[in-house]
């Protein structure tokens, strides 16, 4: 009777969703402090200062009518200048205001550029493991979903990218800072990508775009994530402040089509197109103007460091296998049975909330959280630590 | 090279949006108060102050990380309850916080409920004159768009809804009060039309769903909008509070699936889904909780009248035709030449920026809305006085 599509994947509901949901749940049940729930990247850190004063200030300073009132469809002018004039300044990359989108955050920036750039036949590929609703929103695009998966170390496997990349390729997502890996892609590993996406393009005659989604872009422990318009011309940056600015519920972020990209304004056209076809009509007003006012800031990077410091040390001293994060907020461990919905099970009853990485496109990982209380972690260790147990004796 | 369809869509902007953003430049060049803005339905009378006061109390004593975080994709569940209990007390339906789904806006309802309806083949029918995106969001919602034209006061002309609601109609689009027309349909003929549904869907032999898109209802002057699942089971409410707090560039309202409605669990996952495929991971946090709060409150709706009556008052006087508003914030006014486009193009050389009546799926007539300040009206009537000399000597 209705959409069957949509009613399944309102069924479904994402995985990582459906977890944290159910922690909900049992924190009503047994309370908040005995539920160790790593399952949702929503940022524990708060907002930095500039962000409750920006929100003060403008609430008690405009008149409610402007703050709160329509801008134009692609931002506040003068909101959407202030973000190319910060992209120039702090990445060397001229970007123009008139090629700058403001949306409602992460998800809205993808699905409205994977709306514009897909036709029929298009196939996109994104880089995995990565974030399961790459495949819901490219196949609600119209799109086909293709993967090329990382090397061991979750880093950039050209050979498994050159493979999948093809001439009905028509974008490439990629995450870095990596969710759910943690992995950020050196200069190198760009520029080699670069180098192959243009082969590619020229194999296929018209151009591979790059779409950037970096929400995590300022949540990196030393390295540093190359800004990809720098190494590649026909790159779609999807920004959100949800996770650098702990806005995650506040829808904001922007998309950034880089001067330099094939049909620029064309595909500027058919972002606005998209966005006003998936019923976006302007990016929250007053947060437009609030993330104007703190770019360039970021909630305390420090708090992650520090809890992904204290988890991988002790989870690798129980048994445990894991990569070291380089940036974002979460830790990819192996799982120690190969079956990870298994061992995620066996976690709960540890009242451990993991993800199973199968739907981040590998399987025998979890996917942890730390954006969380330093409390949750020190609680949840003496958990882990048993569970571990079970494992490894 | 990009998607086509969208490309165009962004190119031509609504027609709307295109006056509106020719009224900013223009000001730009000639001064704000020189130019007459009658295009776009951005309300002028500020927030009332149980918003400004919401938002600065949550700002400083909720923790930024609680206030700002993800809620549940369909929202918090605090606030989807406090809807349903408002819905509750102030129409008298029984509502369940499991069917409301709190929404990035009015757009969002609609395309999220017309994805999650619209199954192949189906069709989409909307009173006209009415809102131009309605046939955007159902073409890209995959359905079949057709209307139905009201009478010649403006109000439900039943024939004509017989004649277009067949096998394939799935759902029936209303909006009363109505933009563009002002009109709002009284309790005779919502029951009258919801007899014709209920006699159409067993026709058909499956329900035809009611959409009641209602972002005007506490914007009345004496007439009263009759809550249509009390009329009509199969309803969805689409609601916004854009123009009740006058936070249009807050972008949120909800969905509301009235619990009588056939498939009302079914259809609430549809409605998840959809969202989730459409990008939507969680309404405005911070509005989402100033909303609650704010439940059964509404802007000063005095204003609106009073410029509805020195606006109808004045443009009779000079000779213009028009239909006396009961409601919304837009004076629907006959063009004193067949061509409204012809007319708007004069009007515009008086500075006066008005959307002629094509788009709303009727010609002849042009809308003017009236959420403008006094000063703007007082201003603008030596204009629309001089313009009717043109055509009334």
């Amino acid at each position: 009777m209705f959409n069957e599509k949509m009613q399944k994947l309102g069924e479904e509901r994402s995985v990582i969703r459906e977890i944290f949901e159910y922690g909900n749940v049992r924190k009503r049940e047994i309370g908040a402090g005995n539920v160790f729930d790593f399952s949702l990247g929503n940022p524990n850190v708060p907002a930095p200062d500039c962000v409750r004063e920006a929100i003060v200030r403008l609430t008690e300073t405009l008149p409610a009518e402007t703050l709160h009132g329509y801008t134009s469809a692609a931002g506040a002018p003068e909101v959407r200048k202030a973000v190319a004039d910060y992209i120039g300044t702090a990445f060397g990359v001229p970007m123009s205001a008139d090629l700058v989108y403001m949306t409602c955050g992460a998800a809205a920036s993808l699905t409205i550029a994977l709306n514009a750039l897909c036709e029929a036949g298009d196939e996109f590929v994104a880089i995995a493991p990565c974030f399961p609703e790459y495949r819901v929103f490219t196949e609600a695009a119209g799109g086909k979903y293709a993967e090329a998966r990382t090397d061991g170390s979750f880093h950039l496997d050209l050979a498994a990218i050159d493979r999948a990349v093809g001439t009905r390729t028509k974008g490439v997502i990629v995450n870095s800072p990596n969710n759910p890996t943690g992995a950020v892609y050196s200069e190198r590993e760009i520029e080699a990508l670069a180098a192959l996406l243009e082969r590619k393009s020229k194999e296929k005659g018209s151009p591979i775009f790059l779409i950037a989604d970096e929400p995590y872009r300022e949540l990196v422990y030393g390295a540093e994530a190359p800004y990809l318009p720098r190494y590649y011309a026909n790159t779609v940056v999807c920004y959100s402040f949800s996770k650098s600015l702990s806005l995650a519920g506040e829808r904001i972020g922007y998309i950034a089509v880089n001067p330099a990209c094939a049909g620029a304004r064309e595909l500027f056209s058919a972002v606005c197109g998209a966005g006003r076809s998936l019923g976006y009509v302007c990016a929250p007003s007053l947060f437009q103007r609030v993330c104007a006012e703190c770019l360039g800031k970021s909630s305390d990077v420090a708090v992650y460091r520090k809890n992904r410091d204290r988890l991988y040390g002790a989870l690798t001293e129980y048994g445990f296998d894991c990569a070291l994060p380089q940036g974002a907020f979460y830790l990819f461990m192996k799982s120690p049975e190969p079956d990870a919905k298994a061992f995620c099970k066996r976690a709960k009853e540890y009242e451990l909330l993991l993800v199973p990485s199968d739907s981040f496109g590998i399987e025998g990982y979890v996917r942890i959280s730390y954006c969380v209380s330093q409390e949750t972690i020190e609680r949840a260790l003496p958990a882990f630590e048993r569970l571990a147990k079970e494992y490894f004796r």
